[in-house]
């Protein structure tokens, strides 16, 4: 889509004039290089699309769009050191290429930037977008707490499961489109679905990541296949077979979720057969596409000038067939 | 002094209302567990007393109190983690009684609950503290990035040092009164007045408190004498002396501060020795003095009621007295 191609370069020209290295350089290097690790900068494109379709000025929704990136890139900085991650996007996460202290500090200041960089609003929208950006914020953290929690319990509800993507993923991009609506000064109905377009459509995707991570196509996923079962992650496709299978097959699901084999195809294809002859694969289908389809719909119920509707929708779908 | 008594309580009964143990559970128990770890309150207890001193509702300074307390109790959170300390205020450290992971994620959720506190404001209000919370905590970081640095650097000047106990102790005194000012809608000149004031008050602390650790007397002081010299610390008294110092006395308080002997007494007297010698004991006491009588000028400049800046006069000698 051309427009989302012309809003990155947009926001990425502004994000390289902002951001710059100042004093003590310690603190800031770190930060400026997980910004410029890359990434589709698909949450900042949206405030910048979302401001523009309510017919505000693009232009004042680049501090918000640039806060949203800044808060995304302090989630992962923390979020590595405490998942121990050595890469992040192919390069050396921040704990690694410095050290622990560096990334709990860099991080530290890049949620206070965020926060800067509402300052340029007036005090009313500044007022709105601190709240919302708080709200998700704190959803984001307790998303990451129950991520934590699950993965050492045994009793996780496929709900459970369902709430800790949509704090971990989903709120995050609900709240990109809804601050953009607020700087377009939308209407609150309008506000709050454009955020529930945002929140379905990034349920949607999470799960879909969960379900490629399985069966998506080696050439064009980008990860490698078979990841999440291989660090026995616990997503729908497990939680729900467990729910499904006999007692027998849900044994020998748990027990090669307790295992770490060197050659790990055996017990790949063994797992996604299971994830397929309990109705775990289908189901998640289902699921997917009853969220893209609720995205949509909150899409339908917005007032907005059709040819820029139209864009939400093809990104959705772009979004959902991995052009974008 | 009977106000800070009866602030502190009334502070205290705030906090314990207001924050309670949601879930996820291994979220904000840990953020329980810090707030009610003790501690003088100091910070929160003059945000309310300058909202009294100029006039306002004291009910209404409660949020800033606290979103000040929580700051301060999450720096206190992510700087044992940098600093790999044990024990604070006796017990043990967050990430020492659960782990590192938990001190990371539930000190990032005390940083957004402390803009969170800031919401039951107005929207010009909101915005002003805010905006005055966000320069704090970033220099508060800064300050901890140069303390990080410094300790590595064999070149720190003494305006250098003082520009990061500043940052990072002195100006959240500063801010916790310039808050109370806002939210009783002091005059800017009168907001700036009371934040130099604090921020000269919180420096010459700090100042007294590095001497004290050195020239203190054990049974008043609290803490461990010659606690900084064991951990070769580089306070004004050590930077000084090696300014003061001839060359070989010089080398001979580096090679001191190279060192760890399993029994240190020796080292600490000779250290207090050189201190003593070189001129930087009495030049940090002339510093200590500067500084609270630069805070009390700055005092005597404000348009308050003059029983009301009594109060400030004695708990500032009372802090300095270390009575308060």
């Amino acid at each position: 889509m051309v427009e989302v191609e012309k809003y990155r370069e947009h926001f990425l020209k502004y994000m390289n004039e902002k951001v710059d290295l100042k004093e003590p350089k310690n603190l800031y290097e770190p930060i400026l290089y997980i910004l410029n690790l890359g990434g589709k900068r698909l949450r900042p494109i949206l405030t910048l699309l979302a401001t523009d379709a309510f017919e505000g000025d693009v232009e004042k929704a680049l501090d918000a769009a640039l806060a949203i990136e800044i808060f995304h890139n302090f989630s992962l900085v923390h979020d590595d050191i405490m998942d121990d991650a050595p890469l992040r996007r192919g390069k050396d996460t921040v704990h690694e290429k410095w050290d622990i202290n560096t990334g709990i500090l860099s991080g530290d200041a890049m949620l206070i930037n965020a926060y800067q960089l509402f300052e340029n609003y007036d005090s009313d929208t500044f007022k709105q977008l601190a709240q919302l950006f708080t709200k998700t914020a704190i959803e984001v953290c307790e998303g990451q707490q129950y991520d934590v929690d699950y993965e050492e319990s045994d009793l996780v509800s496929i709900p459970e499961y369902l709430q800790m993507i949509k704090y971990k993923t989903a709120v995050l991009v609900g709240a990109a489109l809804q601050m953009g609506a607020i700087i377009a000064n939308a209407s609150k109905k309008d506000e709050q679905l454009i955020y529930d377009f945002g929140c379905n459509l990034g349920l949607a995707f999470q799960l879909q990541d969960d379900y490629l991570d399985v069966f998506g196509n080696p050439e064009t996923f980008g990860k490698q296949i078979g990841g999440d079962i291989i660090e026995n992650k616990k997503t729908f496709l497990y939680l729900k077979s467990l729910e499904l299978l006999d007692q027998d097959e849900s044994e020998q699901l748990k027990h090669l979720y307790s295992i770490s084999p060197l050659n790990p195809a055996q017990k790949i294809e063994t797992v996604r057969g299971l994830f397929v002859k309990s109705g775990a694969a289908g189901l998640a289908k289902q699921e997917i596409e009853k969220y893209t389809s609720t995205a949509l719909k909150h899409l339908q119920d917005l007032e907005m000038k059709p040819e820029k509707k139209q864009r939400f929708t093809t990104f959705a779908n772009d979004l959902m067939t991995r052009n974008v």
